[in-house]
């Protein structure tokens, strides 16, 4: 931590918040400056607190954190990526895992038929909700347990693992009995008594970075679920709320290769909420494999204009499985590059 | 509903649409421009659903909707002012309402002190979270129920009426008992779960912005809190995500004189969230006053400098009292004006 | 400047890393923290170079810099307000000033009525736009210098003094020929070339914030004018650009604070941009007064819907005497204000 | 253009919008809704004036375009890409083409020796500044005409085309004596009298995105050019503005695709602004690739720690002959679908 006082401060005021952060355990090197005294802070203590008292006191100007708020989910923490086993397909490992399936649950029909395209295209995750955070109180909120039967029985007839959304603490039990991986949405990255329930769950979880969470936050709120007892973690970019309304969202690209040089955790992409149009799903799920993610999820519906939510930018099933046909050779690329990785690691970077 | 066909749209693809917009009880009217079909939907039906399906279809380029997605909440179903009474306090009424207190109940000693200087300066109601959002799982979480007792405590020795945070629909029950007004917290504003459950709860919601939720997104959810039963919701500026960091958030005044036109329901504003630093406290809450807001939600503790958080943007009790006199020269001119603009409504406008 | 080293960084690495502040002109102090080194670097020399230099080492994490990267624009250079004299007023004063006028010169009847009509409601310079930034070719861009001559014109039957926009370098000498303030729009704030020549042209520069410029940015280019020549310039916050739609961008009001603690320079509000909605305008700028601006730059247009450019933003003629008249009892604690900080500065805080 | 008029909007004053619309040159139709009246505007006219007009008139809601402000940038007005000869190589063609150099010229040498690595590891163009447009007026501002004609030596010895960046109006005729390719820096994105001027160089310009812009104002922007006598207009993705912190910008890589529907000019990617990180450079850039750009600008330098400006983000000689050969698959992958594409077009779509 480094503090930086404000222009003339005095000695007193200076030895003052040296004290104050001694409290706090830290040991202090104060660099004398021509315009300013600049604390240096370190040791061993309650960063968040010690802070969060420096910066209340009026003399001081500025308060820079160096350590990285998070642990276990940090590179430094675990140099390999983690692998997640999902009913046979392992996320974060040699292969680049896709999940597809409608945005809602809507009917038997609608769902089976989904699994069985998505399935032979190549998709080892059926994605599919039974619980919809919807903005509207109107609008259509899902089929519930219904809907979660429904992805068993989906499951039994193709063997795809489910990923559904799960959207309260309350909910967590019930969803956990029909998930393979427990999907929080960009609207809960910040509920922390969900994140807390889901330390205990005993599933996978795909946290669905926040339409204005910094990649820190995204990070610090995988840090909850694996704080609280389960390291199995997926980060998912679905684009980021920004002036441009070219998009639905901002596709924050970037955040992946970003995410990999920070984080051990596996870290997919959904291209169909980071654009918002299914026309350019194809192109950005190839940037997506380029540029090095473990893998997508996709919308796919049977029949987009039928869909109750995010029918424009839904794939139909052909359109689906022209785009996996398509980036085939990417893929390859993505596998040799892969190998290459995990050599370089294994020789000891 | 307006309708943009893409260009050299046929005449098939454009009865298509039409067919599917009809299928949804509206009528339709066309209109054939130099460049492009548009096409205008009115009767009543189910908007979203109906708007969902066309801009799935991939003959249309573009789909608007015109009528507000919120009803109970909109100037056009209440033209007066919701008036809420907490504690024998209104909000939204003749009076200028500043609710104060420490970010978090800590100690007996602290919200007491904190609870009496507030209440001698004016304050009607006592902030304090004994239930804290906190972006990592290493810091504070609150005093939790323990902490509940407490504002209890201090609300029999000061009279104030109590505002405190709601965490999850789990934690309803709990805070209803010892809240005079519920708080949702800017992460939890599309928490539609606990959105679902403060619509049954018996208590006024002060529902907080989220921190990229645009003003239509925040009606929104007070809408889930109206139509699920209880229409005493409080919105509240809190700041919004920008990429400017000379604050913590930016204030968006104007989303007050906005939300004045769109909604009857009262709406205060956090200058000490908005802006993360307690030497512009003062000046922002002059900003609301003038502008028109219900009232003021301030952070203050007896100790900013000893906070287990926000620290940095709390005044401490004479700062507090200072700023409270300050402004009585312009809750005056707030007077007035209310006056005026009830006269103006009685008047039939 | 402070430099925090990559974790696991080699005793070698960090030598080198000092080897090349030290070339520089600067002193290095590191500090061993527990997980990594800091380096603080103290001494007078080329700041920015140094820091480019040190972030691109592969071997440093991060840089941050200390001190401010402007000089005659800060409030450690000067204490007191800089008071701008404009042809009898004086903006940065003890008055508060009023700019009003249409956003483009559209004939003569229009400026003089306009011009007319602000002077007689208080205003003591006029605006017009002569030249035009419009985003698009083909909307008109302005009457050019018979647009200047005009507002001469106007200056003379109404003692206003004249703010009109100066759209490049190659402007700058005819346009300091008529006017009075010289205007840079938001979307020339980082013309570097033009803010050169604005420090050699003699006049006052009004600098409008950009649509996504950081308050530092704009001091920044503030201090291009200034170490160009010419101290006279003042701020101006227009709202910045940010997702939310409600308004055509967002007032940053609390900028205003926050650049009344770092410089010197008035900083005055225009609501009519910062909103692009009529009915904001009045409530925005009573938030302005209270939050202490210098002035208020407000669009006036005779007949706003017969306007060539703005027009859902400009205020009739009545509707601005109307605002000004309700202004004015804000305006005398805005007085009353002003006098008590003159006196603490000159008490010597 | 589309027209919603307040709910209970009288039969008055909607004939009167309807009068108002009618002097632009344009039929009406009018849709009575539910809760209100929206009118369709269609024929030829003045569209930004029309809408201006009737934006500003008070019992107006709300004014939607539905034509594309553009003509000649527009896929609709030309169905194939726009390719540009500049010194042998075609921009917009059959082949990607990488520019590549160091931000700024700072030396015979250092540009030599830049220029014959980068031409040897396959770059077409070589990019370096000699007008630098900088925040701060106390960094290097570049070597001006000095550094235009060590390019033009770096080009003899190298057969690399230049392209380099122009600043304002008055440096044009100056640049367009050493440049192949006129570069428009983000800042200057809409500095209209610069674009005004560029329309009438006699070469290609690069128009990089605004910090803040939509992809809907740089076509605007491209469409100035253009429609002042220079069709030979190059669109760059460079990173916008968010709220992120991780990455200096953030990439939209979306938005290539989006280009790549609205317009036929060519669009590259700059991956070093875009991120601002040298290890992040590599994965963008196959992301660009992948996504379907017409190639890449890249910051490259031979010492970046010894750079005056963006050494943080510049790669080394070595580093950028090794990224490019790890493009290479993904460029075979990119001629393929290139052809693919183009008979798809040929073959009548």
């Amino acid at each position: 931590m480094i503090i930086s006082m404000k222009l003339r401060a005095t000695r007193e005021e200076i030895d003052e918040v040296c004290e104050q952060v001694k409290q706090f355990g830290y040991k202090v090197h104060s660099i004398e400056g021509e315009e300013r005294v600049v604390i240096g802070v370190v040791g061993v203590g309650d960063v968040t607190a010690c802070m969060e008292s420096i910066e209340a006191m009026p003399q001081v100007d500025n308060v820079v954190r160096i350590s990285a708020p998070y642990k276990f989910v940090s590179r430094e923490f675990r140099k390999e990526k983690t692998r997640i086993k999902v009913n046979g397909t392992e996320i974060g490992g040699d292969e680049f895992v896709v999940m597809a399936g409608p945005c809602s649950v809507e009917s038997e029909k609608q769902i089976m038929q989904a699994a069985e395209a998505v399935a032979k295209a190549g998709a080892k995750l059926l994605r599919g909700g039974a619980f919809k955070p919807r903005t509207s109180p109107y609008d259509f909120q899902g089929m519930e347990e219904e809907g979660l039967k429904l992805l068993e029985k989906a499951k039994r007839a193709t063997g795809l693992a489910i990923i559904t959304e799960v959207m309260s603490e309350r909910g967590v039990d019930l969803v956990a009995q029909y998930a393979d991986v427990m999907q929080v949405g960009a609207r809960n990255m910040q509920n922390f008594m969900l994140l807390k329930a889901l330390g205990k769950c005993g599933r996978p979880v795909l946290l669905k970075r926040g339409l204005s969470s910094t990649v820190k936050e995204l990070l610090m709120s995988a840090e909850y679920v694996t704080a609280h007892g389960n390291p199995d973690v997926i980060l998912c970019e679905r684009g980021i709320r920004t002036f441009e309304t070219a998009t639905r969202n901002t596709c924050d690209i970037a955040a992946i290769p970003v995410l990999n040089e920070l984080t051990h955790l596996p870290v997919i992409l959904d291209p169909s909420h980071a654009t918002g149009k299914r026309s350019l799903v194809p192109a950005v799920s190839r940037a997506g494999v380029a540029i090095g993610a473990d893998g997508l999820i996709v919308e796919v519906h049977p029949a987009p204009e039928k869909a109750m939510s995010d029918g424009a930018q839904s794939l139909d099933l052909a359109q689906f499985q022209k785009m996996m046909a398509e980036l085939q050779p990417y893929l390859e690329l993505w596998r040799e590059s892969r190998k290459t990785q995990e050599a370089a690691l294994s020789a000891g970077r």
